[in-house]
């Protein structure tokens, strides 16, 4: 049997009719995914599920509203880059609707169920899409995050999401929930496929993400990251906790060191969404749409509002201008308070979901439970932080049944990279040979490395710590040759000269350019950087030795290091 | 007679009553004068005077409003800094209330006149500053400016007015106009002496101003700037028009190259200033007071309030919060059409008031013709430039007076040094030796340049053309000697040898770290950047060259450029 007719007997098997608001037909899937594969793209034979409020040209965008429904007149950029890349578009996911919730069950298509435990919630508002890569309907879905809405239906699927920075991926041909906050994010089994994923949606918005906005932006996490963790748990209970310092513990044995910081500002943040007058990016986005229907009558069963999220919406319309500029002025208080925190911390690692209310808890308290379930999520978009949502394990619950556990790292504005790292180790995938920010245009400059600052090196960490990401191992032309350095320690000094041998062995580094600079900055007598010719014929920025060193040197009979003159 | 008597006998003799708010005593500012000599600071014996919304410890703040008026507890940041720097503060200068207005009319404590005509308005909302510049009664004045407040007076009054990037001078101690597009600026006679002090009031606010929000914040501007002027002239007569060809020929006579741009992006940003919710935050500032104010009786004179300025304030508690959220979507928009217009553009050069209206003029049209001045203003800080007035000739106007004429260059977010830079060249100065980003913590690094890349070198181009700063002249350590390297053209290499010579005259440039970066990585074999040691027993990052080209070069017994051996 074919793979698509495998996902749809799946599918037909699993009798979760409220994951889908469209699924295409299994023919044209099928017919899709053979030219994909023959296509061989970097997304060849992937399925895809899309979020139902990302526009896929041929299928309705609902917002899980009947009533708002509308025939998209193109993809969105986000889903054309995928297509383009190879990724075979199979439906149409279920939402909170208009992405407005945590929960998945605020829509009239049906309450999305937790893909084990079916008397749970999935999770939300990105429902359909985290429950159809969970139960193995997609290999990645598209989601969107506003709130956590890209995370928390990760944490409890026991899959990963990726949260990138706002403006890194373009929210054209998207539903704004809040318009100011709102990020188009990605799921998917593991990180390494997520990631890859992203490298692609990231191009749909192109280099103008980093243009002349941001400061430095890190290729890779450092050798030796600081992460921070909650100093205080809320909403956690002891089980939970327990998970949470299981966490700990492995992100710990992957080389990251834990500081515990003081979440306040962070989770005062939170309450400013709902609680106060950024509310109102919500009626901006469909309080028009909503007071429409409301004048046809109100839960009118033609429109398919649901009432816990027009009662949101239509309490948003309550604030003035002002409210939300005092609003804004409180965020910014709350930002620089928080960003004092993170001061020499390379990330922030945090529960994904606190817990996992059953459908009914969810039905006797809406606003409540949600609110309580976006804690560890609600102010990242606020911030401009970027997440990635790993699985951690397993929980016990009381009931005997197990929940899945999540963590999220998040990272500065444009820190995208650093974290997917992060995450990867946390995973125990194979180091990254992909950054995506690069492939989307962030800048960077190439080095070649000898000696001392090769990844065994002792001096690594003066690239890694700047940013610079390892991307492979290099040789020198034949016409190059290695001295020892009369410095302490001895460093090795490559010269190029007449002769032939098998060329000396190093490294390739991507640096940001700041970060290249400071580097040369710091740079002592007698090495230099300057170009040096690689056994392929390109010339690039690498190392070398003074003229007046080199000359004195005594030559090397090897590149291996440590040096063999070496005390070490 | 001591220059403090000769400036308050001066002020006696203007008989400019509403020039000043608040007025020290002479006895007091002679006493600080002289303390400010003795101690010989970076600003000794330069006299300020403070608007009257900008906090100075001792003397009320009023924002022109007797009723507002209340004692500060502390120099506003940017005040102490100033006196920390040695400027004496002489006294609190008159403004259009609440800094709303472009005029200088609106203030209970009368209409600021034009220095030289005093029938014309001063132009606003920093009216008293400009003036007492204007007319000798400061060397400096500190204004703030929103909507053009900080350049419209200067252009009127003939003289420097610079308005920083926001976030660059704090805003604390400051009575809020629109506290999001808020600046402190200062006025001067020339530009050399504002750019002093803005190196002084940037160090107030400190690093954080340029932590990791910005791009590459040059340090100067280039060799050979490009500089967009608008395509068309609205609110110019003829005999404007004509200025501000001149100034054009003018520019083009310093250097700059010129190009038409269209500026209706700008200008369509400059009406949401105060045609559309944006200005709620003029509510957010002082919605409240005034509004307690009317509970007592609007136009109350015990209050003092202004009654335009208290119409539009109080017609800007209308809007709500989705007006305002839409107004910013609409800014957002036309911030992009702009920034495109500025493709391959260093700085934008329009003229800083389009006329100069009688006192008259504005009485029988407040709001009209207020809105008029602010054409080539009011859309600067809502896109976040930067902006350096500077006078540029005068008008011969109708009536046979003669109006001041003033130009602005405007640059990008952080762009100040470069702007600075262009207005000290339109002004004929000599070069700057000072850039105060650096000074206010920008990054920098140094490099140590022979040859080719020195100021009177072909390659110098590569460094000015990335934001690099020429800071002057150095030599090494007699140990060097340069040798003509084989290359087309021919370069000088820099080799260290044991030997005792004059050393090598060199430069010491500063540039942005990432442009550092970028450099190296596009200079070519043989040429090497690292250590180099100057004659002072510092070592900064230089130009060496690689081992083997040094060895194979012929010794060249001078360090002028061009090299004897080159053709050119």
């Amino acid at each position: 049997m074919s793979r698509i007719a495998e996902i749809y007997r799946a599918i037909a098997a699993a009798e979760r009719p409220e994951v889908f608001i469209s699924l295409r037909e299994a023919l044209d899937v099928e017919r899709d995914y053979r030219a994909s594969v023959a296509a061989n793209g970097p997304l060849a034979g992937i399925i895809v599920a899309v979020k139902d409020n990302v526009d896929v040209a041929g299928l309705p965008t609902t917002a899980a509203c009947p009533g708002f429904a509308y025939p998209p007149t193109a993809d969105a950029p986000v889903v054309a880059a995928l297509r383009a890349a190879g990724a075979v578009v199979i439906g149409k996911t279920n939402l909170d609707q208009f992405a407005t919730g945590l929960v998945g069950t605020r829509s009239p298509y049906g309450a999305v169920r937790d893909s084990r435990r079916p008397d749970r919630i999935s999770g939300g508002s990105s429902s359909g899409s985290a429950v159809a890569v969970a139960l193995g309907f997609a290999d990645i879905a598209i989601g969107t995050d506003t709130a956590g809405s890209g995370r928390i239906p990760a944490g409890l699927q026991g899959i990963v999401g990726i949260k990138p920075t706002l403006g890194v991926v373009s929210t054209r041909g998207v539903v704004p929930a809040c318009a100011s906050y709102d990020a188009v994010t990605v799921f998917a089994a593991d990180v390494d496929l997520a990631d890859r994923a992203m490298a692609v949606m990231a191009t749909a918005h192109g280099p103008r993400a980093f243009g002349g906005t941001a400061g430095r932006i890190p290729l890779a996490a450092p050798e030796q990251p600081v992460v921070a963790i909650p100093a205080e748990l809320p909403e956690l209970d002891d089980a939970w906790r327990a998970a949470f310092a299981d966490a700990v513990t492995r992100a710990q044995a992957c080389g990251m060191s834990v500081k515990a910081v003081d979440l306040s500002a962070f989770l005062a943040a939170a309450t400013l969404l709902y609680g106060d007058a950024l509310v109102a990016e919500r009626s901006e986005a469909v309080g028009d749409f909503l007071a429409g229907v409301d004048e046809g009558g109100a839960g009118d069963d033609r429109a398919g509002v649901d009432p816990t999220v027009a009662g949101i919406v239509s309490a948003a319309a309550r604030f003035s201008a002002v409210d939300l500029l005092r609003a804004h002025r409180k965020l910014d208080g709350l930002r620089t308070e928080a960003t004092a925190q993170l001061d020499g911390i390379d990330a922030l690692l945090v529960p994904t979901a606190p817990f996992h209310p059953t459908i009914d808890e969810v039905a006797a308290d809406p606003v409540g439970v949600n609110s309580r379930m976006g804690t560890y999520t609600n102010f990242c978009n606020l911030f401009d932080l970027c997440a990635v949502a790993v699985p951690a394990g397993t929980v016990d619950e009381h009931d005997g049944s197990t929940a899945q556990f999540g963590v999220t790292f998040l990272g500065r504005t444009h820190h995208d990279a650093l974290i997917t790292d992060l995450a990867r180790r946390f995973a125990g995938m194979p180091e990254q040979q992909r950054a995506w920010p690069e492939r989307a245009g962030a800048p960077a400059v190439e080095l070649a490395v000898f000696g001392a600052h090769m990844r065994t090196g002792p001096l690594t960490h003066e690239l890694s710590s700047r940013g610079a990401r390892w991307v492979g191992q290099v040789r020198t032309a034949p016409w190059y040759r290695l001295v020892a350095l009369e410095t302490a320690p001895p460093k090795p000094g490559l010269i190029r000269e007449p002769g032939e041998g098998r060329g000396i062995r190093g490294e390739i580094w991507h640096l940001p350019p700041d970060a290249l600079g400071e580097f040369l900055a710091a740079l002592p007598y007698p090495m230099t950087l300057g170009k040096v010719e690689l056994d392929d014929g390109r010339w690039v920025v690498g190392f070398g030795c003074a003229a007046d060193a080199g000359e004195s040197a005594t030559p090397l009979d090897t590149d291996r290091w440590p040096l063999p003159t070496s005390p070490r």
